[in-house]
């Protein structure tokens, strides 16, 4: 309702009688935020992919309790400069870019953690979860968590949680991330192998929620992803490149703090627990702005993509 | 249930204890489809479109009840040779590959239906729908209809046919096709227009459910969209190309049934009332296949692609 009453306010404002205004796009509720309503990314948490072409997509890693082992193996990666010279070997239409070491014999650097057969999932405190939906096909819910969107199970009927609480107020028990498009995730082999972090992939298609729970969500592109969606795709099987020549070379994958302060890039992200946020979000879901005919009345959680700019 | 019934058949038949198989994964239940569950696409129904570059995308027009007046003139369109000469004028990251002609000025042929202001549902008889699953945010159900992916809407509470029908057997009382990654959709200004059909989309990213009942669909890529995904995408406002010599030249478009016989593209797909399409969408939302350590237990409707293929 958010976004229909800020038109009516500005229309009782200009105190005439005319045709009720669109509302706002979501893109102009966005714009309209407030300062205050914006996070800043630390530079910690931000992955520099220079491709040899000059081109560079930025990717944010997903902060805690979300896939620790892996995120910190991925620092220790690009400190090591391990990424610097492989390549990118995989694209496959609708479905992933998978980068890394395509020999499959580099050496990894000292000091990663030993990612063994772990749960997916986290538990944490439900308060900290803004849910947004309860109309998904992989989730119990799904909203938002520290600008991520994040899917929740509720506890089984035996468990005593579950019992303890009423009907009404339910309490989600576990949490994973969901891959959403631009979504960064670890490749691995076959289970218990659950993979180190140093080959990963970008969604670059429709949502592939089947891999939620079974593979690490580690990050997203925040931007620069057309560099890695607009590649050929691979015509090998699951897309990789048949001919080594089709690879695309990285130049060099840097943590953001690690690079000159003139050249980190700055990024900020909406707080997925303010109002501009909640205004954005209902207006996804019911678009009423002039285009729309006919508001959808509800939202995917992945077409509510969080949005992220640069600071200024 | 299917994919696991069959792995314990083979085993039982095997008659010696071991670990139990891993279940087919759906490609292999798809490949495994007998013959007699597929289904030709007639050539009437196919669009092949070339670039200049020679690189072939090959659309399936949307069979009745949907979307009819704008598939006519499609038709009408290709037979006149309209689009011939003409480009794709935006292509927008995650979202839309648009063609059409850029100069807004080409007269359209004679003989194209005027699409006025009309719903993007369709009442039919329910039985033809195959229902799929009831967790969606956008639609009361999805399923399949005729080997696409349909929504249906319940009727409302007050009217008739909701007080006739048992809770247990609702009846769904309208149609649409969804906007899943691939469909192809008809461009349109503000409403009250609803375009003519000249000016079209595919979508190469997240399923924009946001535009169901808000835009025709008209039909779907089924061979070649990475040649439309992987192109460039535009730097202007909505991914379009700010310069002309961006945009990338279309040779022909033309129904295939136009084309000398032995040039025409034949394909076929997976029946969506077989039992095989059965089997392949269980697989689909219950991943049991050696990769997957989590079934999902469940799948959004844009995540079970109907199995198209090459006739041989």
């Amino acid at each position: 309702m958010t976004t229909l009453l800020i038109s009516l306010v500005a229309l009782a404002a200009e105190g005439v009688a005319q045709p009720p205004k669109p509302a706002l796009a979501p893109s102009e509720i966005v714009a309209a935020a407030p300062t205050a309503d914006w996070v800043e990314i630390a530079p910690t948490d931000l992955l520099v992919m220079t491709l040899a072409s000059g081109k560079q997509a930025i990717i944010q890693l997903i902060p805690p309790p979300f896939s620790l082992g892996w995120v910190g193996n991925i620092r220790t990666l690009a400190t090591a400069r391990w990424w610097d010279g492989l390549s990118i070997n995989r694209v496959q239409d609708n479905y992933v870019v998978q980068w890394g070491d395509a020999s499959e014999k580099k050496a990894l650097p000292a000091g990663l953690a030993a990612m063994g057969e772990i749960s997916y999932e986290t538990p944490l405190a439900s308060p900290g979860f803004n849910p947004f939906s309860k109309k998904d096909a992989y989730a119990a819910a799904t909203g938002f968590l520290k600008g991520w969107p994040v899917a929740a199970s509720m506890p089984s009927p035996q468990s005593g949680k579950a019992r303890s609480r009423s009907a009404r107020q339910p309490s989600f028990s576990k949490f994973w991330p969901i891959h959403c498009y631009g979504m960064v995730g670890v490749g691995r082999n076959l289970s218990p192998d659950t993979g180190s972090g140093a080959e990963l992939y970008a969604v670059i298609g429709h949502a592939p929620r089947h891999l939620d729970r079974n593979i690490a969500v580690v990050g997203r592109v925040i931007s620069g992803i057309e560099h890695l969606s607009s590649l050929s795709r691979g015509t090998g099987a699951l897309g990789f490149y048949e001919k080594a020549e089709e690879r695309v070379l990285i130049t060099s994958i840097r943590v953001a703090s690690e690079l000159p302060t003139s050249d980190q890039p700055r990024f900020e992200y909406l707080s997925t627990e303010s109002k501009s946020f909640a205004a954005y979000a209902d207006a996804r879901a019911n678009r009423r702005d002039a285009f729309f005919i006919r508001p959808a009345g509800g939202a995917d959680i992945c077409n509510i993509p969080v949005p992220v700019r640069k600071k200024i």
